[in-house]
């Protein structure tokens, strides 16, 4: 009897126990869908402030706004963490051709990457190498290279359903292309846009020259898909047409900036602390809503909707906003150093970077004793959808953080969209679908209210 | 010994089996989305075409359109199946205005509603009273509804995550409002557009009369979200506004059209026919890219890829494109007809008329046993997150084949977006992603191979 009693007990805690988390994970959905403030705050991120390139003041800007939100909210403590990031700047608008014979010209739309360096003023006119990769640029040597432009045409992968490991496949030419063809006496770098539509908009993103020294470095651009085909088709009817291409982007000195940092204490374990962010800065070619303004202002929602709800953190949970993530990390180097040096304990952080498309669910970087745990969540988030739980990456900005015990996450929408909008001129707030938007802040909000209150398991050998 | 050899050949034989379905499955993918034709099929009848809606040209037009796209393929047979359908024209654009001053105006966008009758030519100009439901409309009586306008405002619920649950819940006001209100005198019908939206877009759609003499029939339009805001907001500051709305539409007599039907002949069970399909027809402000031509062109792609992948269909596999769903279903009715009088035996038939968005998983009304078979199947399917098979309703199309034995299913993409652009000027073509499009079509091909492989299960009973 005693022992049937007990059993009845537990059976009723944890019966109770699920419905309970079901009914605060509905709740907030609930709040989400119907009272949600994430699109009309990246509505203002997008609108009003605008793409927000690394030391740009429209970077600025964002900083002081998102900081200015938070203000409004029930943070307990708000502040900006002073970072040093890099600081490019594109110029006048840059132009290219192809020149099929002399004289002969059809434009194409190029544009910088970012970290490039200029061209020289009148531009640079040169033969083309097509290659499809770096191995291939190898094999070519200095004979096939020297004096020419190379062009990267690596088409990403279609056939791939996750488009983020169509672009993984891809990104290397745009990431290494422009310091390996230097080497071989290259004059300049053409990439292939990484998208996998056939369309007119160049896709900017960072890239880098390594340890080249600085009369060595050649300016590097992306090709939009359409005129990246144009280009290649043009070579093949005859390998000696040439291609012009003029940019005036540059590198100034590195400027401070913050991360934006919003913090709500535990109430029984604030030393524990749970992050949850995105990045603020964005590409200067379109608005930046996808990439990554979605990611900060659901952020900001995901804690709105626990207070919202009417739950109070046991642990101390933290909105951080990165600055810098496109151009080298600086803000997430600096975060996770701060971290370090105050010997902060964080056991949880969870980024949205890959746009405000429909969740599918969440990847995870943990033990699997933790995996575990998570997992047995699955079914709470299934009637929204939300419940592909998987083991793989999380955040480029929180990835600094990781260490022997703690969990970290990241969203994952729907992909399909993903790279049509990414680093390009309509990564804008039209493309944003609110509703796809406020079940993104949602999803992030019940995992948060399920870390905060059951806590992660702690591995000793960690 | 010999228990061990069969099971190892048991073993080896289901092994087998699943890694070729796999495959079949993975090139049918591969096809879709690296060589896919949906796409361009869709842009022609989108862009070319454009809406289309029962009785009209354009509606003819897809009807030749599409079988010449069918001819083009290795279909065995292809016709056209005539039926008499409802021809309902909208006439001039529709103009409408709130009046809370004598003198002062605001216009506000609105569409007749599918099959509503016209204003007299002057238009109508009446005092309003809102209702959130037909109970609250019955609630008032004659007394408090005759010689005035009745304005339905019930919103689509935002918490519901399944946003057909939203639009069901909310469309009685919209098909069956006009022909209560006349019952208690009302002199017209003013609708809240069934989105979740707040914009300025009227969203059509059909609407009945019933058994209303012609002469107590009064006319019915959609407003805008936001009008619908502004209206009910402008009543609550005055109740003794008036609303002005001038409409031209008329039904005409029924004409004759066409089903569109293309077969594959199953080469050792002919006489088990597989249907899959969506409806032709579409709404006239846009040009029905959603709705649903994506189902139409996603239909005739799912068998050009069992073809394109080398696979050849053991039982008869047919396209069916309806005419006349928007308007009262007559191509669906007469197909199901023809279907009985001949005594064919439809063993499948699936629908894609849910927008061309990502599938998330396929919705069967089936008996328990067949629906056992179909979720051993979802594994196939996970690798493309195309894995939600629940039980559930199919489409209005092959909803009247229904009887013991059929496996009726039903596409179900991510929903969010649907009603963003259901029955409005912006179900267009630029708001089809491709690979969303070519995703489900490849779905829905996969099962199209696995039922033709391995047939239903037939209950005697049935």
């Amino acid at each position: 009897m005693k022992y049937w009693v007990l059993g009845l007990l537990l059976w009723t805690a944890c019966g109770w126990s699920q419905g309970d988390d079901q009914k605060q994970i509905d709740a907030i959905f609930e709040e989400s869908l119907t009272a949600g403030k994430s699109y009309d705050w990246l509505n203002y991120l997008s609108n009003r402030i605008g793409g927000r390139l690394s030391g740009s003041i429209q970077a600025e800007q964002a900083v002081k706004y998102t900081k200015n939100q938070m203000d409004s909210l029930d943070f307990d403590r708000i502040w900006l963490q002073p970072v040093m990031v890099p600081k490019w700047v594109r110029g006048t608008p840059e132009f290219a051709y192809i020149e099929s014979k002399p004289g002969i010209t059809n434009n194409v739309p190029i544009t910088a990457l970012g970290g490039s360096v200029a061209t020289p003023a009148g531009g640079i006119k040169a033969r083309v190498v097509e290659v499809k990769s770096l191995e291939e640029l190898s094999s070519l040597g200095r004979d096939g290279i020297a004096g020419k432009i190379v062009f990267f045409n690596q088409p990403m992968q279609p056939g791939l359903i996750n488009t983020f490991e169509a672009y993984s496949g891809a990104v290397e030419q745009r990431y290494k292309g422009a310091m390996e063809a230097a080497q071989y006496g290259a004059v300049g770098v053409i990439v292939r846009s990484l998208t996998l539509r056939l369309d007119d908009l160049p896709h900017t993103g960072f890239m880098t020259y390594g340890d080249l020294p600085v009369e060595q470095r050649i300016p590097a651009a992306a090709i939009s898909t359409n005129g990246a085909e144009l280009l290649s088709t043009t070579l093949k009817l005859d390998p000696n047409i040439r291609f012009y291409f003029k940019q005036s982007c540059k590198s100034l000195s590195d400027v401070e900036s913050n991360n934006v940092i919003g913090e709500i204490r535990g109430s029984t374990y604030p030393d524990e602390i749970l992050l949850v962010g995105g990045h603020l800065d964005s590409w200067d070619l379109g608005d930046g809503a996808h990439d990554d303004g979605a990611g900060c202002s659901q952020s900001i929602e995901a804690v709105r909707l626990l207070l919202a709800t009417g739950y109070r953190p046991k642990r101390t949970i933290r909105v951080v906003l990165f600055m810098s993530e496109e151009i080298g990390l600086a803000g997430a180097k600096k975060y996770a150093e701060e971290a370090k040096r105050k010997g902060e304990n964080h056991i949880f952080a969870l980024e949205s970077d890959a746009g405000g498309f429909t969740p599918r669910g969440f990847s995870f970087d943990c033990s699997s004793e933790n995996l575990d745990r998570i997992l047995s969540w699955k079914p709470l988030f299934e009637p929204y959808l939300v419940h592909r739980f998987v083991s793989g990456g999380s955040g480029a900005d929180i990835g600094p953080l990781k260490d022997g015990n703690i969990v970290l996450g990241g969203l994952r929408p729907d992909s399909q969209r993903y790279f049509d909008h990414h680093h390009a001129e309509n990564d804008t707030f039209e493309h944003i679908n609110r509703r796809e938007l406020e079940l993104g802040a949602a999803a992030m909000s019940g995992l948060l209210y399920l870390i905060d209150k059951y806590g992660i398991v702690i591995n000793s050998k960690g």
